[in-house]
C-alpha cells in the first residue's frame, strides 16, 4: 500500500494554500466549510506503510533507550497541521485519535503557538515554582482567566496537578480526608495519638479503612490508588498490588437505545442497586463514588442522564461524595464543555477531574469543606505546571473564538448520521453504534476491530480503539464536515478491504 | 522590620549592572568571585515583612479559588534573578530553598530562556504527544542529548514521567512486574486464567501480594503507592489508605561523625539486619528496597557509603531490587551529579528515580529485563513532557558549561567550613551539623527551627526546614562563595535575634 491517496471527497475544503491542492482536480473540490487551518491538506497522503522505512529506522534507534513496543509511529510535529498528523516518511493522516483524545484545537494551532512564544510562557518554563509555597504573583490571574473560566457549574475551586492519574488520586485523598473529618466530628477535632502513631505504620485507625467505589470496565489511571479503581483490562492491572476496593456493574446498554428502553432501564436500576448495596455493606466503606460520564477506555460505555441523576441522589442520601472523571470526556468533545452537563443535575458532582485536552490536570471542587482542615495535607512540590496551565488558557480562548463546543455538537450530529447510514449498509462491521447527541464522542463495535484500526492507516486515517471491540472516535474539536466525509469514505473502504 | 538591609559583605560581587549597587558604598564591594549572573544584586533587599502588603492582598484574592495555607509568599519571577527571588513588595531574598530544591541554575537563566524560546520548544508545548504511541521524530535525540547524557553509570534506559511521585510509583510497578515474572518462571510464561480474573477484582494472585520496603523517616511522594513508602510526618499520611508495606529503621547517625565511629557503625548494621529480616519474613515480600541517598524531607539523615554498599550486597543476595530515590539529591547538589556516586558501587542500583532539579521526572534502569514482558503494562497517555525534557537538556548544558557539579563540591566545602565555625560560636543553635563533603546539601538541627526559618526572611534569606528540627540548605548549583558569606552573616544575625 504505497500509492498516494488523494481521493475526491464529497465536501472538500477550498481553503487556499493547501499543500495537496495541486493533486486534486479542481472539479472535485467543493465549497462547503472553510477549513479552520489555511494550510491543512484537502485529504490524507499515504506514501508508505505506517511506520515507513524512515520511521522504522528511527523507532529501532529509540528502542535502545526507550521502550517502543507501544509506538504506533513516530510523528513529525513540525509538518502536522490542524487535524492532520505527519510522519517522517511523508505520510499525512487525518487524525481522529488525537494523542489518545488529548489534542483539542489542532496541531500547530497558531493561537497556541502565540501563547507558547510569549514572555510569560518563557518565564513559566524557566522559573518553575513550587505552587503550594511560592506561586507567582500572576498565578491567580492565570487560574481565573483559564482553568477557572470553564469551571463546571457550582464548582469554584481548583487543585492543580500534572496528569489525569494524579488528579484522580488527589481527589480521592480529598474524599478520604473529608470523610474522616466527618466521622471524627468535624474539622476542628484533633487527631488522636493513636491515629498519629498508626498512620506512620500504614495501619488503622490512622490509615483510613475506607475505599473508593468505581464501576466495572472503568478507567481512572494507573498509579496505585487510581489503578485500584481502574477495571478496564487485566494488562493494566496484573502483578500490581491493589486496594480491596469495591466495584459495581456499569449498565451495559443495548443498541439502538430506542428499541431497548425497558431492558436498559432495568440494567441501570440494577447497577444503582448494586452501588447502594456496596455503599452500605462493603467492608471498607466508600468515601466516594468515581464515575466517568462515558466510560472511555473501557469500551465507550454510556448511561442515561437519569442514571447519573439517581447516582447523585443516591450518593447524597448516603453522604458519599460523587466524583466525575472528565479526563477523557471533558473540554468539549461531547458537544458540552463538560460531559456531565448532559446529566442536567441540580446538585453538581462534588469534584470533577480533568486532564488530556486541558493539557494540564487537576480537580474542581465546590466548597471549602473539601479543603482539608490543616495545611500541607494536600501538597506536593510542583502542584501542577503554570506553563501547561497557560496552554489550557489559550485552548479555552480558541474554543471560545471558534465556538468549538457548539461546533462539535453540530459536526458530531452530522458525523453520527453518516456513520449510521454506512452502518446500515455494512451492519456486520458497525455494531452498537453509540454516542448520538454526544458530539464527536462516537463509537461502534467491530468484530474485526484490530484489523480495522491497522487497515485505517493504509487509507490515511489514524484512529483508535477502546475496550475489547470498539472503534472509538476521538477527533479534535476542530473536526469539520469535510473531514467527516473523508473519514466516512475511508471507513467504507476499510470495511470493504477487511 | 521594614528597613532595607544592604549590608556590607565580606566577599561581595563586583559584577557590573547590579540593581542594588547604588545603595552599597564602593568601599564595601570587594572582588572575589565573579557572579554567574551579571544582573544579580550584591545583597538582599528587605523592604517589608514577607509577605508584605501587596503580597498579602494577592494571596487573599488567590485563596478564593486555590488553597493558600501553605503559601510562604507570592514571588515575582520576572524580577527574580540568579540566586535571588523577588516578591511583589520589592523584597529581594537570597534563595537557598530554591522551590523545595528544584531550581538548579538560577532564576531567569539566560541559557534556559534561549531553550524556552526555541521553535522546538513551542512545538513541544502546542503539539503534546502521547509519547508511548506517537513520539516525535526527535524524541530519541532529545533523550540522548539530555536525560540520557547524565544517566547514572550502568543505567542506559529511561522511562519518563511527570513528577517524583509518579516516577517512584512507575519504578515500583517495574519492580513488581519483574518480581512476578521471576516467580512465574520467566517472561515467557503466560498469566494463568486465575491471575487474569483475580487481577480485575484487586485480589491475589493477579494483584501481587508483594511490597516495597522503605525506611523510617523516608519521603518518596504522596500518591497512594509512594505514600505507603513515605514515613516522614503524620500530616502526610493521616486518613489516607495505605498498603501494609514494611519499614526498616534508617541509621540515626551521631555527630560529629569522627567522635561516634563505632556507635554509628552499629546503628548502620542494626538497620541492615532489620532490612534482611524484613526481606525474609515480612508477610508481603518486598520486591524492592527504596532508599534516598540522603533522607531529604525526613530531616537530612545521612548514612555512610559502607551502609549503602552493604545494602546493595544484601538486596543482590536476596534477589530484591534496589531503587535509589534521587528526586531531591540528584542533579549536582551533593557535589556529584548523582548522590549515589558517593557510594562507589561496582554494582549499580537497579533503578534511579529523578525529578525536581531535572524539571522533569522518570526513572533510569539498566537492562531490558526491567522492561515488562509485554507492551502496555507500563503506559500512560503522556508518559512525561518533551517540553520539560528540553528544559532538563538545557540545564545539563548549563551545568557542563559552568562545571557546576565540581563548583558545588568546592562551594559546599567552603560553606560547610563557615557554618562549622559559626556553630562553634553558637552551639546552642547549630546542632548535628551534617553534609560535610556533600556539596551544598548541608543541614543542622535548631531547637528554635521554625522561628529560625521565619526570622530568616527579615534578613533577606529564603530558607527551608526538613524533619522535626532541621534547617536544610538547598541552594542552587549557582551558589557562589560571596553568597555563602551573605548567608552565614545572616545566620549569625538570625540566631542572635532569636
Amino acid at each position: 500500500m504505497a500509492a498516494a491517496i488523494r481521493s475526491a471527497v464529497g465536501r472538500g475544503s477550498v481553503a487556499t494554500g493547501l499543500r495537496a491542492a495541486a493533486a486534486v482536480p479542481a472539479s472535485m473540490r467543493f465549497a462547503s466549510s472553510k477549513s479552520f487551518f489555511p494550510n491543512e491538506p484537502e485529504a490524507p497522503t499515504v506514501k508508505t506503510a505506517v511506520p515507513g522505512p524512515s520511521g522504522k529506522k528511527a523507532i529501532s534507534e529509540l528502542d535502545q533507550v526507550f521502550d517502543t513496543r507501544s509506538v504506533n509511529f513516530l510523528a513529525d510535529y513540525n509538518k502536522s497541521v490542524g487535524n492532520y498528523i505527519a510522519d517522517p516518511d511523508g505520510n499525512m493522516m487525518l487524525d481522529v485519535y488525537a494523542q489518545i483524545a488529548s489534542i483539542p484545537v489542532g496541531y500547530n494551532n497558531e493561537h497556541l503557538a502565540k501563547a507558547a512564544s510569549s514572555p510569560q510562557m518563557v518565564n513559566a518554563l524557566i522559573n518553575r515554582p513550587a505552587l503550594g509555597n511560592f506561586p507567582s504573583s500572576d498565578w491567580g490571574e492565570i487560574l481565573k482567566t483559564g482553568i477557572l473560566k470553564v469551571a463546571p457549574k457550582g464548582l469554584s475551586n481548583v487543585f492543580t496537578a500534572l496528569a489525569g492519574s494524579d488528579a484522580n488520586e488527589l481527589a480521592y485523598k480529598a474524599a478520604f480526608i473529608f470523610r474522616r473529618q466527618l466521622e471524627r466530628g468535624g474539622p476542628d477535632v484533633e487527631f488522636t495519638p493513636e491515629e498519629i502513631e498508626s498512620s506512620m505504620n500504614n495501619q488503622a485507625p490512622g490509615a483510613a479503612q475506607l475505599s473508593i467505589l468505581s464501576f466495572k470496565t472503568a478507567f481512572h489511571g494507573r498509579l496505585f490508588g487510581s489503578l485500584s479503581t481502574t477495571r478496564s483490562k487485566p494488562i493494566h492491572k496484573l502483578d500490581i498490588p491493589a486496594f480491596d476496593w469495591p466495584q459495581a456493574a456499569f449498565p451495559q446498554l443495548k443498541y439502538p437505545l430506542e428499541e431497548h428502553v425497558e431492558e436498559n432501564r432495568k440494567a441501570e436500576q440494577a447497577s444503582l442497586d448494586e452501588v447502594e448495596h456496596l455503599i452500605q455493606h462493603w467492608h471498607l466503606p466508600p468515601a466516594a463514588v468515581m464515575v466517568e460520564p462515558i466510560q472511555s477506555e473501557g469500551g465507550d460505555n454510556h448511561a442515561s442522564p437519569e442514571f447519573f441523576q439517581k447516582l447523585r441522589a443516591l450518593t447524597r442520601k448516603h453522604n458519599v461524595l460523587l466524583i466525575a472523571d472528565e479526563v477523557q470526556t471533558g473540554v468539549g468533545a461531547t458537544g458540552k464543555f463538560w460531559a456531565h452537563e448532559h446529566w442536567n443535575l441540580q446538585d453538581p458532582p462534588d469534584m470533577v477531574t480533568f486532564s488530556k485536552k486541558a493539557q494540564t490536570a487537576g480537580y474542581y471542587y465546590a466548597s471549602h469543606a473539601l479543603r482539608p482542615n490543616k495545611a500541607y495535607r494536600q501538597f506536593n512540590t510542583w502542584m501542577g505546571d503554570p506553563a501547561r496551565a497557560m496552554i489550557f488558557r489559550a485552548i479555552i480562548e480558541e474554543v471560545e473564538r471558534l465556538d468549538l463546543v457548539n461546533h462539535t455538537a453540530r459536526v458530531g450530529d452530522y458525523l453520527y448520521g453518516k456513520i449510521e447510514a454506512l452502518a446500515k449498509q455494512h451492519p456486520e462491521h458497525f455494531k452498537n453504534l453509540r454516542g448520538k447527541g454526544q458530539g464527536t464522542f462516537i463509537a461502534f463495535d467491530s468484530p474485526k476491530r484490530d484489523q480495522f484500526l491497522a487497515k485505517a492507516k493504509e487509507f490515511g486515517i489514524n484512529i483508535g480503539g477502546s475496550g475489547a471491540s470498539a472503534v472509538r472516535l476521538r477527533p479534535m474539536l476542530t473536526l469539520q464536515e469535510h473531514h467527516c466525509d473523508i473519514l466516512v469514505e475511508a471507513m467504507e473502504k476499510i470495511v470493504k478491504a477487511l
